[in-house]
């Protein structure tokens, strides 16, 4: 694997990719041969907001691998609380550990902190931003469940303006051929412009519906969301959305036999609990495939582990970035780094988001 | 062991806990034979409610024999905040861990876990419910302290009318012949009459008395347990309760010199500090005795672990369980289950409290 | 070693401590000849009050001898919210671990401790009394980073009054001999009297300035700390004090080309983040350092633990100590114990403070 840090799941070449995917395949086919592949190395879980669901993932991905486990969940009790900086803290755990899984509510936090880590930083997610060892959870699901990452017809069902696994799953199957997305919301709720712009450049197709129900006989794979109550105004705007987009045993009587529904989880009530009972239902069996494929990518990251921090990075232009929610708003020590993206727009390398100069 | 999950000590038959009990004492005879013993596997300890003196056990009885340990102590910190059903979390850890411990404020919890995890559970206390593995705790002691479990005078101390604890205890050592029960409380925390019905429908007997002074010389045994404070209306009830039943050098005077003074911590100041020195208190080999005892039920669970969840169970009456403690009160999803007692009455099978109907 | 717990670092002997950090650089040079050491063994974390640096750094080292960790970081999540003693903690606990590192707010805490339990005390941290694995850090940093122990001139700088690691230092560094102490605070925040009473009776010698622009020049080392806010009476008082002895670069300018610069960690601004490019910032190396520092520590308390807690100690005089922040002022139990300093003066053994009668 050409890089150290994993802050995208792109950051790995489609190469890459299917050779983390098969390697989470033979793991699952033969956990023994792999239970001290990591004898003697610490993985640091640093979750600067909770999340027992990721935690314990890759507490058990590593585990699993007869490596250790040291970490924090909980920023209260952390040197953070005596004014630590994000560097700091990187730069001291970067010391003791392996590799790091970071996990952070501003945007652009990993990016920021495979910077100074002598040890390489998986990014257990940054804000709304990313969350890239969910989307090889999806993957390696889809590759297992579907026998194939092509040609597949995906509902992607719920908040697809906010949800970030949703868009981080269309970016990367969008590199493999011949899938069509039916992207199923509400108009308030539906997919960013720059996220069908990366289908439209791809192999790839989309259609847009309002009704989960009109959709599902067609669909392959059904990936519903959570509608994230923290994502609105009022609770009012909430409850008006909530609820529209509900998976039950009616709706899935018009489905295929052979079609797999997915969830990030945790859920709330987009999937009546009854369908847990069907066995077209994978989300549980999903968050197995995730173990196997954060055991796979732990081990691939480990493997050619150099020890060595990045060069100095100095900032690129006399401006900092307009997000509200990215990492350089409170960590002000941090160069300001941009990409140019054609006219007055800059693309902030940590966040990923447009400041207008 | 035919049971999979252990969410009371009763679900042991008589024959399975004394094997449990003798492979406790053999770890304890020669720990270095059993270090390895649970080699690659992990325990999840899931806490919704903060019990570090039991976590600790669990997690160093896992440790001691080899194996690997994940979890949570604060629900803040957990998905339950973000609204995830503990059916969902169970399920999803139970894909993870290779056995689980869980504690919860709710009756009934460890019951209901058990309907949905692949791994088996452990219950570490549902309430004021049932806390199985204290009890096991106190009959290790016993076994070797008094060197049987048979026709002992034992002596029971405290807040008889909500220490779980006891009637847990009661009922394990009714199943032995010939003990004799002292029952020392003051009128307002009296034992529950299900628990003499017990008493009475054994090989056993039991006394009444409310003078802690009197009833210690006749004691081979002296379990003394904490007046909880919460079990209270007010703070002036518990003041006029707690002192009542003081253990202290001067009536220890006039025990029996083999008399063993159990309690299963935390204490407060029901036992003076100066007992501490005297060689009949065994509170505090009580704990390295339950460390053994967890050692002992963990790796015999183990052995028969088939990792299959249970068959979906259906509600069996139209009603819901009336106790506002119940973990069917939260947990809407949960099939209602009830044993038929007699005449109107039912009981729920999570929490074992009666219903009318 | 002769002796079980290290309270303070003045508890081993110098030919001790020099021991403790050669088996450090054993380590550091050649890891995985130690990755066993502490096979089957577990040291529990009791950490009162919030440190994860101390803590994952503690962690970390028994992980890296091979051993297993158990603990708590929050005390609200412990036994001790349902108010259990000091004592019955550290009892339980001695029982469970093979050793125990403790942090504590209160001062004399790990003295405390350390007289009821049967596995070996670390103290992490007491207040602002002592931390003696800090002082380990930065005499194995010193040791490898200048490569002697004797004749340097260690400039300390900031809040000279309050800092416990900086006394900590001191003391041990008085024992080596030739050493020069150049001591770099504002009026308010100088060296206490006895610690100078100390270096006068030692083989060393100190001066004390007000500047460090004006010092620096002179320096072997130069150790930077925090001036801490919750010191300070008010806001205003902080804000004054504080940034007045700010590392930068333009002062680094004055000073020699092999000094080093340490500093226990975390920071805030009293070094600016430029600093951390200059080949003699050694702040985060110490770190590392210290870590191999505290596996040297573990390894040589537990070659020679024993397992039996210490004989009963009584009050020897009728006093109770004066100091509010000593921790017989909450655990009541704790015999009071003094040693005559002269006069009507006597020094609590546990905090160290004086008391007059």
């Amino acid at each position: 694997m050409k890089t150290k840090h994993v802050v995208d799941l792109t950051d790995l070449t489609h190469e890459e990719l299917l050779s983390v995917i098969r390697l989470a395949n033979r793991i699952r086919e033969n956990p023994e041969a792999y239970a001290q592949a990591c004898r003697g190395k610490i993985l640091a879980t640093l979750f600067y907001e909770p999340s027992t669901r990721t935690q314990m993932s890759f507490q058990t991905a590593m585990l699993r691998l007869g490596g250790r486990i040291i970490g924090f969940d909980n920023p209260q009790n952390s040197s953070v609380a005596k004014g630590e900086s994000l560097k700091d803290t990187v730069t001291v755990v970067g010391g003791y550990a392996d590799i790091i899984a970071i996990r952070h509510p501003s945007e652009g936090t990993a990016a920021a902190a495979s910077m100074y880590s002598a040890a390489p930083i998986i990014n257990a997610g940054d804000g709304g931003h990313l969350h890239p060892t969910q989307t090889l959870t999806d993957v390696v699901t889809l590759y297992n469940e579907m026998g194939t990452l092509e040609n597949l017809t995906i509902g992607l069902c719920g908040d697809l303006k906010n949800g970030r696994t949703v868009h981080s799953l269309i970016k990367t199957m969008s590199t493999f051929k011949g899938n069509r997305f039916v992207l199923i919301s509400t108009p308030e709720l539906t997919i960013p412009q720059y996220i069908k712009d990366i289908i439209i450049a791809s192999e790839c197709s989309f259609t847009q519906v309002r009704s989960l129900a009109q959709a599902i006989p067609e669909l392959d794979v059904l990936y519903m969301t959570r509608i994230q109550r923290e994502r609105f105004g009022s609770e009012e705007e909430y409850q008006k959305q909530n609820g529209v987009f509900v998976l039950d045993k009616a709706k899935l009587k018009n489905a295929k036999k052979t079609m797999r529904i997915l969830h990030p989880l945790p859920r709330v009530d987009e999937i009546d609990v009854e369908v847990d009972y069907d066995e077209r239902a994978k989300y549980f069996e999903q968050t197995v495939y995730g173990m196997y494929g954060r055991m796979a990518l732990i081990m691939t990251m480990l493997e050619k582990s150099d020890r060595t921090p990045a060069p100095r990075l100095r900032s690129t232009h006399p401006f900092s970035c307009s997000n509200p929610r990215c990492i350089t708003q409170s960590e002000k020590y941090l160069p300001a780094l941009f990409r140019e993206a054609g006219g007055d727009m800059l693309l902030c390398r940590y966040c990923d988001s447009r400041t207008l100069i």
